[in-house]
């Protein structure tokens, strides 16, 4: 343990959630029986049917405002080429997912960030950006478990960020992949369900079921299915069918049901392991959010620190950390570290925090 | 057979020819192996590490070089967003894949078409166009059994533009989906193997053993393997490893082969009866080509015709056809029908062949 690399890096599930062998007789089942056909074939680049009509029912919408792709984020980037022009102004929580930062300045879009609080968005500077004559074309929300902070958007943020969308005109990307992974207290409405018309809520089964799949949605506004499906289907064909007819039959089984109970027990002890380990060794040296579900803890170091350096003393310690400064759309960063704590073990957790205090302090 | 539907639309593989069985078996044992875990997480861009060192050995090239993705033409649609810029020049045969002239011009490429004879795009045209001063990015072509025309370049013009794309310094994008049904007659090399270096080799498994699966790849070049890899990972962050698995898995056990035997035992016969049944019926009509191998016979009309008059004569006569505009970027294309005769009996052949002889001769 003391010589292993421990990987504080990307968001990534436990290899050992994976429900293989469930996997396997899901694939089996719909590669022999009446679908196979239309399984292995191409078909519309909404998706795979069955899937889109649970997706569908799920939400209270018709299915063809359903858009099953090849993994969220890929929607996620025809959204932001389908909308954005060079120079149009997009908001996103600071810090964001760094994923999405680089896909919308790629389609060149002014990405300018509203601070996050513990509740989520500060809303009363939003407002005031609005007030001021600000005009996003979109807001790109994480409400709950937010990557990289792990931080919840309260309920009453939630209807304020509804009301401003609704009233000065701006799409709201509700991207909420870790949305069912929340280890105790009571789920909040998604925004989605506030406002329905100004919302384009995406998830995916790859922090639900397995990343590998590549299965990922989006739930599309009724101005823009259309021009969205015509680019997703002049763009790949058809998404991988067979993937989703294992996702439906997963599904259709009580499995995912099952699996999400799996992985809250094997989750909620590495959160809590985490939030212990922060308490005993970094108490002095940071703050940190105390998230309730998701896959990552927010930690904002006290000291001044330079991340490259922060970096570089980590990884001589067998400790890999993400580059704070990659959630940052205005500068700064440095002192930030997003701690990913599913794919780890307790021990790990513990002898990955303590190395990282350790490496703190001595740069402090 | 005289009230149903025939659809001579697009490009798709027969149903009956998807080897689900064996399908089944790859994926018990890619979910069941020692991979398991790597199978269904996240991992390099690139794609599943043994299937790009089969395709990397197949072609002689080192193995970061290949990007297996989701479907070729995606990997198309990122190589048109990353090498070109608004307004510059491509060209593509004339006629072409329709879906690729779309992608070319969402990128604001002016799409150029260099007329195809019998043997192959018109290498004197090009020749005239190149020293006229035009100076393309890139040259699109589908050098084997071509969609939607079905001809085969020739060996001394795979030579000439090679030594064009070399003088004149642009990519030649060789897309070759349908290289290895080849139904009789000799393979001629393909034009990365005349010059690698000049050259992106794309094809895919769609149409060897099912579309369904959404396994594709590119060859890149040595000076754009690096951002076109930091690009993918930048829009989807990981392929489905899982299809990609049971793609290796599939070739491992020697399916591949047999597979395309099997397939050029089923479609061989298909393109015989559509040769007979144009012989037959439409003699006098159109002149078609005389294909070998692939998906689609191209015919074009000797009587001028209206493209949406002949769409809807069909469409009242059961008959499903392909708007042959849409493969000309000149303009032009109304009696152009592209003929896919993979995915019907013979017996639809004959019935589709005899409704479309009708309805040309009434239009006439």
């Amino acid at each position: 343990m003391a010589d292993s690399f421990i990987k504080l890096t990307r968001g990534v599930p436990a290899p050992e959630s994976f429900p293989a062998s469930q996997l396997i007789e899901c694939a089996q089942a719909v590669l022999s029986g009446s679908e196979t056909g239309a399984v292995l074939q191409y078909g519309p680049v909404g998706g795979y049917l069955p899937l889109r009509q649970h997706i569908a029912q799920e939400a209270g919408v018709e299915e063809k405002r359903i858009i099953i792709g090849q993994g969220s984020l890929h929607l996620q980037d025809m959204v932001a080429k389908l909308l954005l022009k060079p120079g149009d102004l997009v908001y996103v929580e600071e810090p964001s997912y760094d994923r999405t930062i680089t896909l919308l300045r790629r389609a060149q879009a002014r990405v300018a960030g509203i601070a996050l609080e513990a509740d989520g968005i500060d809303i009363s500077a939003l407002e005031k950006r609005l007030k001021a004559g600000e005009r996003p074309v979109l807001f790109y929300l994480i409400p709950d478990f937010q990557n990289p902070s792990g931080s919840v958007l309260s309920l009453e943020k939630r209807q304020r960020v509804v009301a401003l969308a609704e009233e000065y005109g701006f799409w709201i990307i509700e991207d909420s992949p870790y949305r069912r992974l929340r280890y105790k207290g009571n789920e909040i409405s998604s925004i989605f369900g506030l406002s329905p018309g100004r919302v384009m809520k995406m998830s995916s089964y790859s922090k639900l079921i397995a990343p590998g799949l590549r299965v990922g949605y989006v739930i599309t506004p009724p101005e823009i299915v259309a021009s969205l499906t015509q680019y997703a289907e002049d763009t790949y064909i058809t998404p991988s069918y067979l993937n989703q007819a294992i996702v439906i039959e997963f599904i259709r089984r009580g499995w995912l049901e099952t699996n999400l109970e799996k992985l809250k027990a094997l989750y909620a002890p590495r959160l809590e392991s985490m939030l212990a380990a922060l308490a005993s060794s970094m108490g002095e040296l940071a703050t940190w959010s105390k998230p309730e579900g998701g896959f990552f803890i927010g930690l904002t170091l006290k000291a001044r620190v330079n991340a490259s350096e922060l970096l570089a003393r980590a990884k001589q310690a067998n400790l890999g950390l993400t580059d704070g400064r990659g959630f940052f759309v205005s500068g700064g960063g440095d002192g930030f570290v997003r701690l990913p704590f599913c794919a780890l073990t307790q021990e790990e957790i513990t002898e990955g925090i303590g190395r990282l205090a350790e490496i703190v302090r001595e740069s402090g």
